[in-house]
């Protein structure tokens, strides 16, 4: 044999549905003890949740050209994406993940290995969330990847945390920082652009590896849920932010009937995110509040709740719950009060 | 205003995510006393089944171009169709549906009012078999319209049914008959060419009505699976027929690790699949064995659990379980033994 090695690739349609699907699953681990029946059957069997709980369940879709270009997406991050998109619906809910199913379809053309690559991704995330993949559905596609995962999760019944908890007086409080995934985005597009206009250039992506991680790899947020639950709290409202900080306020002052005092300044932002939105020419602010795909969370927090929290580091207080008639506000850095703006990602409106 | 009425259609655009979504779900009724949330968090909050009883987990997806065409495909059948695909994997464990979530990815180019019909066709279906629609997504797609749905089911521990139990000697049952759905399918895309070469022609439909409903709106055998419960019975092992009789008999006998007599003259066919296939000069058995997408229940029984059945017409045995060392045959019509083939449909192998 030469040096040079050449990769084979084995086309879909070699295998069949079956083979597919037998090739795809067999190296899955069962982590949960409620995993009656896996893959394999006509459906997964599922023991329920102890007295006491509640069953979560979920389902986000990502579609290619949409949600994700497959020029800078690689595979792997993609599986990982869409179980941990899926898993941060049941922490919003302040919920543990259990199961999911996985249904893809793909253009007739990818190789088993592109497949390979998006599984693998999936069950990392799977091992990382202790979450078991149960079944799912690998169909053709006459165009784009479409990938569809539907997660089950359960709570104890009392600590289940809806939108629309939200009292006047609660404090208004983030995890993590805001607006990095956005400006991950915005890089990437930047050097697909580069690149596609002359392919000798190569994208500047160095010294920005958190942001490109938050766009490509965005971690749900469990180690909070764990938090409220070892410092024996219930949040009063929540939920995740993935259309960006402003949709989700009104989200859940909507759903609790409140107003709400949003402080820009007090808005986490990380320093590459500011380093990107300064290079753009826009304010980090508008990557915080509109940017989505964040998957942090967004809660409220009675006060005498916040004094119990074992490790506040983990969330920042950026506001105040207030009654309806205050309106949904922004105090912002330039000492005026405005409207909170509803932006936010929107897949569907005409952009 | 004049005679003729000027239709009106929505951009879906217009209403963008959260507006679609709420103008779709608005009209979503609740049937289950275990939805405690349905649509409108980030997640639906479900009560566990009863002492004793198991969750059932699965989940089907439908591409535009693989397993349907919009041509021929009224959009509020499709709606149906995806829902019952799914009761009809609940029902092949022997349980009961209770909720879905549905993710719909579609082209910005879609009306609302197309839509629409996708959903009517949704409640329909989940009014008929008593399952709340919980949850869900929608999105852009580039391309063709998906539909994921996933389900959530529940059975009596006891009375789950795999694949895995036929032992020799049990009954091969089957419900209804076999082989329409295929022949609905030839007759809409002989249609399809027939209106595609010269617009002016009819397409000839009429007379077929069997066929054609068993293709576009397939029930699923939810009754089957109540004749069981009220008879007092559990079938051995059992699967739905979604990739034809043979490729499902081939499921159940590795998974059981049996062999199987199929006997052909045995196989239910209705007088429309045999007149189409005879139009088409194929033996009907052709299309029994190896149409697919019939959606009735294939099983098998304890011969001493038969003589319990209340409704016998309901089902036809259609052959036996052997020991594994007998093989998989077939006993056709001529008089002979046959291994039995492992085609079916299989929406990935190259045509």
């Amino acid at each position: 044999m030469a040096d040079t090695e050449v990769k084979k690739y084995t086309e879909i349609s070699k295998l069949g549905e079956f083979g597919l699907i037998k090739h795809l699953t067999e190296k899955i681990e069962l982590l949960q003890s409620s995993t009656i029946k896996g893959v394999g059957d006509d459906a997964a069997v599922i023991a329920p949740p102890a007295e006491g709980e509640v069953m979560l369940l979920s389902t986000d879709m990502m579609a290619e050209g949409i949600h994700f270009e497959l020029t800078y997406t690689p595979l792997r991050h993609l599986g990982y994406k869409a179980i941990a998109v899926n898993v941060s619906d049941i922490c919003a809910m302040n919920g543990t993940p259990t199961q999911v199913v996985v249904s893809i379809a793909v253009s007739n053309q990818y190789s088993v290995e592109s497949l390979e690559e998006i599984y693998k991704g999936i069950r990392f995330a799977c091992k990382e969330y202790k979450v078991d993949l149960v079944g799912g559905d690998t169909t053709s596609s006459r165009s784009g990847l479409v990938i569809d995962v539907t997660i089950l999760g359960k709570a104890k019944k009392e600590s289940v945390v809806y939108r629309n908890g939200a009292k006047p007086g609660d404090l208004l409080c983030v995890s993590g920082d805001l607006g990095a995934a956005y400006a991950g985005l915005l890089l990437l597009e930047r050097a697909r652009k580069t690149v596609g206009a002359d392919p000798s250039q190569k994208p500047e992506l160095q010294g920005y590896g958190y942001v490109l991680q938050k766009q490509l790899m965005p971690r749900a947020r469990v180690d909070v849920v764990e938090l409220f639950n070892t410092s024996d709290i219930v949040p009063t409202s929540m939920i995740d932010i993935s259309d960006g900080l402003s949709s989700e306020i009104h989200h859940i002052c909507e759903a609790s009937k409140t107003g709400c005092l949003l402080e820009e300044l007090k808005v986490p932002i990380h320093e590459e995110t500011i380093k990107v939105a300064n290079e753009n020419g826009v304010s980090p602010s508008l990557f915080a509040l509109s940017g989505g795909e964040d998957y942090e969370l967004l809660f409220t927090l009675n006060p005498a709740d916040y004094k119990k929290i074992k490790d506040p580091a983990l969330l920042t207080i950026i506001g105040e719950i207030l009654p309806s008639e205050d309106g949904i506000m922004l105090a912002a850095k330039d000492g005026k009060m405005h409207p909170l703006p509803v932006q936010g990602w929107d897949g569907l409106r005409a952009k």
